[in-house]
């Protein structure tokens, strides 16, 4: 199993140093059908946290008819972030899925987490629990000829933020692109997000200031529903 | 055959009229393995258009090996516009594609189009040459829970401007996209073509000023392949 332990177990901590905290299992893996309640309610989330809520209109039935139609990696993929205050269970089904071996890392936070949606984001393993996702898929930039990843979403709970689970997702997205030999991960950010940005340029992106997004979308898309 | 003629054909026009020019076959249709050597060509002069061409690696190798391995319209997707100064062979094998009906449409230039590259972007077909594509695929927007088309690239060679090709083009996009109950076109435009924007706004597209994108690539993203 790909394992770091940047912040040793408070079990390892010799006797006479400061106590280091409660130690936090994290877990990065494959999305399963069985994680769209989750999926659904990160997605909202996110919205409510970029103030996008009026536009999400994502619901449970439109994710399971969409996601998971492909094998990983091939069309729309998640990566589920999920913590536990104890190891994970070593016969956990996501260790065997063939697709993608979890990555965990341990660390040790000051207090234990007081997650209000604890209960709503209870994951099938015991004591585990989702705190964020990433959503991405295959693009393909014209200029390189070959493969990339586009993010779409990457989103980590409010009360596990500041612990690097951010970071710790973006890793596994952009080395699952070095992996596939893809050329590059890609995606977007409002430019009100600063600490987004900073967070981004932090692990080595390059914003591209002079590209502006279009949509056709909504009633204007439908018009061209009988363009010849 | 999807069809439409918005202005009649020259051997339609009564005697007595003004002349209206040359009749210009057009016609969109799925690109094929075949289509890789113009593909690589059509990127490159892109690249050139949009000062990018030292940016642009792309081979033929590269698109050999990474487009057509799955399924049109699940994947990377190219739509080639083809010209003819005579009407498409009703054989021609692009007709009988399943995966996709090609558009056809006859416009009337004031004169013949010159066009210097005609050697290098000859067609199979007799008389047809290759005048421009659009090269898209499914992306997943997290706040519609429902799939889209992110059109990666369009472009039309310069001596095929200004006759509604971009047009024709972007239509297809647009329709494919309402055709599989998918929830809209997004792509990015450099903000310096105002000409493009314009285009874009003029076929009901939404700019959005506020998102910015990011890229991880080149060796910040090879810095990743040992990430825990």
């Amino acid at each position: 199993m790909d394992t770091a332990a940047p912040l040793p177990p408070a079990s390892t901590v010799p006797a006479d140093s400061t106590p280091v905290g409660t130690p936090l299992f994290s877990r990065i893996r494959l999305a399963a059908p069985s994680d769209v309640p989750h999926v659904h309610n990160l997605i909202h989330q996110m919205a409510v946290f970029e103030n996008l809520s009026h536009v999400c209109s994502t619901t449970e039935s439109d994710l399971s008819a969409n996601l998971f139609t492909s094998p990983p990696f091939q069309s729309f993929t998640i990566f589920i972030l999920e913590v536990s205050p104890k190891p994970f269970p070593e016969n956990s089904p996501h260790n065997s899925n063939l697709n993608y071996i979890p990555v965990v890392r341990i660390l040790n936070s000051d207090h234990p987490v007081d997650d209000p949606d604890r209960e709503i984001f209870k994951s099938e393993d015991e004591n585990v629990v989702v705190a964020g996702f990433a959503l991405f898929f295959p693009n393909f930039p014209a200029n390189t000829g070959r493969p990339g990843l586009f993010l779409e979403a990457i989103f980590v709970r409010k009360c596990y933020r500041r612990k690097g689970f951010g970071k710790m997702l973006l890793s596994a997205v952009a080395k699952q692109a070095v992996k596939m030999n893809y050329c590059e991960v890609f995606w977007v950010v409002l430019n009100r997000n600063v600490n987004a940005i900073r967070f981004y340029e932090d692990m080595g992106a390059q914003m591209l200031p002079e590209w502006r997004i279009c949509r056709l979308a909504g009633d204007a898309l439908q018009l061209h529903e009988n363009d010849n």
